[in-house]
């Protein structure tokens, strides 16, 4: 491609994601294809010629884009959300095109020198304690992955690395932690009979009682507790697991405290919601998700620990063709996590605080919140419906109710949400709490304002008065 | 932003890297700053208020850009290549902008499925045997961790996720291996002391014979032999271990074989080069960078599976709030790896693969492989030079040697390579062959020329005249 396509093909792109943000509302938020639909439509050998790039953009818009479901979509409330925003699409441009890899310092300071300074401003903007040192993972299960790995390392003096894992170390967690903790433990060595689900209460957070007993239980079995991983904002039901009772149980028993905020730590952007955090000092490692909130597209985790010591003696290498002349004096990321590559992803994060300003930010959650609130209270108001969990922030759970027995509730509630989802303008997805079949609608999108939600629970309702004359 | 802002300032940027792309020659292709420099440019708080997307790109230019090491520049001859190409970087600002978080079939088909589409095209266009299963990992290190795990759990009928590794698991690979085999090892709970490294031949490639004494030595010790790596490609010198007879030993004392090929798995593209895969058919697992060698910019990791349901075994998880209606009908790719999140990858490399064709990239690699010969010649035609291993593809490692003794040897060669990078236009990185320092070229830029490695040549060349005179 000519330096002159290059640059027509950009604009076009670039006027084409413009329009695709101003038009997003004629798409169905999920797409509406089968299984095999798009393969049938794409050759199945590569093309031996180069083609012109027009033909490839006619067929991204006829053969792909029906096979898109659109995250950023203002009716999309399933899962987590995963926002982005312009600045972050301007900054994963230049990134692109820059298309250093920045393994080490050498091979791009300034990627190196501002994701410490960014990852320091995102510590501030949360409010976590002073001293902690951040490094941008991928995702929160690489994050997780890490903390059990930095935690298995300390809790065996750097042994296990040398010998494998010769001692029975166990990891606790709430019966509500993400399956990134499950596969955690399952690759770090640990294995599954290794891992403590601990009660969680009417709330559905974590039990600190309940903990300390298996901590001490384990202990007395022969068992070296190794990591307590805390979440605040569970996936199913937005649960806040109680920081300071369970920090001060990890360091009564010596035991790793990693608090997974994923999707809940951008929350702490908000003075009146910085609650969620208390006791966050007694951690040894935190991760938050910038790529799902906090409109960086995804992928962007911010990974905080308080020894990066430890961090960097699990996973170091040194290789002679990776030494520089430098390395005495600088961070090298390579250090800090599992892959050795990394992209500049610390740029898309600087133009998205530049661009929004601490206040900008703040005040999309403040209104995501806002919007969950009155979503919660027309639940509460129609009663139909049961709320199924406390709303903390952006995530409600409920289901329909009309008193028939739990299993045909079920049953009801899983009609329902595949009648919400086949209207077109709104995305909500499922879970189970206590083995309730309960529909989750997390407002989060960058784009989502009240009449999209007014609207998301116009299609509740009218699905639930379907269901029910079914 | 407002949407017009992004559609200006997306148009510039467009504009910028296509300026960037013309004018790289004028840049130093490594950044000059110290450590610090950048740093102490930013301020150290976070702005409270948001601001115009026009102050902060001054910034981009006038702080971060001179802390840049500019990958892309033609004169970029250091590590390994990680090239880039407007086909990709287009592909990648749709990406961004769709923001599609694509860790399951149902939150974006066309991403599951033309990724799967794609792999395979990537397994045609470098001759792997029919009926491998591809995805895209970040990394090779994670690609190279996913085959450890794989090994791990075959080798223990997948009772190592359920109980922690119980048995000694061994894993073998020469002595030249790449890093990321000493970190996954680490990671996999194997320690290092499991690790045998197998001693090379002349050709720093894995003796086959010297693998099999290991593995009926550790046998007849009571160890469990789980898994080989052999490398196509090795980061130091380039070597090719022989995969066949290596393939064969595997298969008689049944240890999972994985393929590193994370660089020369693009030189595989020219039917002349395929020799470098010769028994790859006998491997269980294979990995090659797209990102590295065929422009694609990172990170996009192509990584094979001879078994798909091994892998999914090894890290499925399966959580409530992840089921959807069609996953006995999809692959969900989530399970084929370590993250749950996922970028839409496959589109800058279905971008890349159409906008050249299978013949364009071909053009490309047999060019680079072209100017490495050159570079060879050179260095074997100058009697102050030696080389240092065999030019199988696009690396050429030399030192000077002019009879000093070996200490001296390296002090000179290390003296000459600070000065070669000083100058500027070109950029080189060291290793150490059997103690002796080792100054490497890679030719894999895209858009270097036979005038930047004649150049890069002229620069050596006057660079030791230098060091020898000093």
């Amino acid at each position: 491609m000519k330096n002159e396509d290059f640059r027509r093909a950009g604009h076009q792109f670039v006027d084409w994601i413009a329009d695709y943000f101003e038009n997003m509302e004629k798409y169905p938020v999920l797409s509406r294809l089968e299984p095999g639909d798009i393969k049938k439509m794409i050759p199945a050998v590569p093309p031996a010629r180069g083609e012109a790039i027009e033909g490839i953009f006619r067929d991204f818009e006829r053969v792909l884009l029906p096979g898109v479901s659109h995250w950023q979509h203002p009716g999309w409330f399933g899962y987590f959300p995963a926002n982005n925003s312009p600045a972050s699409v301007l900054g994963e441009l230049l990134t692109a095109g820059l298309g250093a890899q920045c393994m080490v310092w050498q091979t791009s300071p300034a990627a190196a020198e501002l994701e410490e300074v960014v990852l320091d401003w995102l510590r501030q903007m949360i409010g976590l304690p002073a001293g902690l040192s951040g490094v941008i993972q991928d995702t929160a299960s690489t994050a997780t992955l890490c903390a059990l790995l930095s935690a298995r390392e300390k809790a065996t003096g750097f042994e296990s690395n040398e010998t494998g894992l010769r001692i029975p170390l166990t990891v606790y967690a709430s019966d509500e932690v993400h399956s990134s903790v499950d596969k955690g433990v399952k690759i770090a060595g640990f294995g599954k009979k290794s891992f403590r689900r601990i009660p969680t209460d009417g709330r559905f957070a974590l039990i600190p009682e309940k903990l300390e007993e298996a901590l001490v239980r384990d202990g007395e079995a022969g068992f070296v507790p190794a990591c307590v991983v805390a979440t605040v904002g569970t996936t199913s039901s937005g649960a806040i697991d109680p920081l300071r009772p369970i920090g001060e149980i990890c360091r009564k028993h010596g035991v790793w405290l990693h608090v997974d905020a994923a999707w809940a730590g951008t929350a702490a952007l908000l003075p009146e919601k910085r609650w969620i955090l208390d006791g966050v000092e007694l951690a040894d490692s935190f991760v938050f998700n910038p790529h799902k909130w906090m409109v960086t597209n995804f992928d962007c985790s911010a990974y905080f620990v308080r020894d990066p010591a430890t961090l960097v003696r699990t996973f170091e290498i040194h290789p002679e063709y990776l030494k520089t002349g430098v390395d005495a004096k600088v961070k090298n990321y390579r250090d800090w996590g599992i892959q050795l590559g990394r992209r500049f992803r610390a740029l898309k994060l600087w133009f998205v605080v530049r661009s929004y300003g601490v206040e900008g930010l703040q005040a999309m959650v403040r209104e995501h919140l806002r919007l969950a609130a009155l979503v919660r209270d027309w639940v509460e108001g129609d009663g139909r419906f049961e709320l199924l969990a406390p709303v903390e922030l952006g995530l409600v759970c409920f289901r329909l109710n009309d008193g028939r027995d739990e299993g045909a509730l079920n049953e009801l509630n899983l009609r329902l949400l595949e009648r919400i989802n086949a209207a077109g303008p709104v995305f909500l997805t499922h879970t189970t709490l206590r083995g309730k079949y309960t529909i989750r609608l997390v407002v989060g999108q960058r784009t989502t304002e009240e009449r999209h939600v007014r609207g998301a629970w116009d299609v509740v309702t009218a699905a639930a008065a379907d269901v029910l004359k079914a």
